[in-house]
């Protein structure tokens, strides 16, 4: 492989584990969204913001490893933020 | 560069990186062995458990991302992780 398919190769592997990551949030997200009435358990807000903090020093990481370009790693985490910010919306109008 | 240059020069930019992170968490444990008197600040314990946290999804995701050999990643969590431990030793022979 020459050095650019290196790279290329790294870079993908990179990506796709960030996006796996990011799919296993995701679906913690989803499946709250989907059990809303369940709010009494509140370590499920503490997980799902520990997972999105781990994640971002993930993310931090790769970026800084040279790894993923900042403005793909920055939408990634905006991606999964945004979405959090939903739930937690969605969750304090059933109350 | 040929392929193995980039690989080396990425492995040793990670390895570089985490030992960074890794010596600024070093300092937040050295800093409160010296202060065992302020035990009275629970934060303290917070804020090293989340930082260590952090770290170690960074050092997991340096390894599954081939940036890092396990057997060195693991070395590095665990030193973080004992130092820890004897700062908590430490602080509850104090009280």
């Amino acid at each position: 492989m020459s050095s650019s398919d290196v790279l290329i190769h790294l870079h993908q592997k990179a990506i796709n584990l960030l996006q796996e990551d990011a799919y296993k949030i995701e679906k913690l997200i989803e499946v709250q969204m989907e059990n809303l009435a369940t709010r009494k358990c509140p370590l499920y807000e503490e997980v799902l913001d520990t997972q999105i903090y781990g994640f971002s020093r993930e993310i931090d990481f790769a970026i800084r490893a040279g790894l993923v370009a900042e403005v793909i790693g920055k939408e990634i985490i905006s991606k999964l933020e945004r979405n959090l910010a939903q739930l937690y919306e969605a969750m304090n109008n059933k109350v």
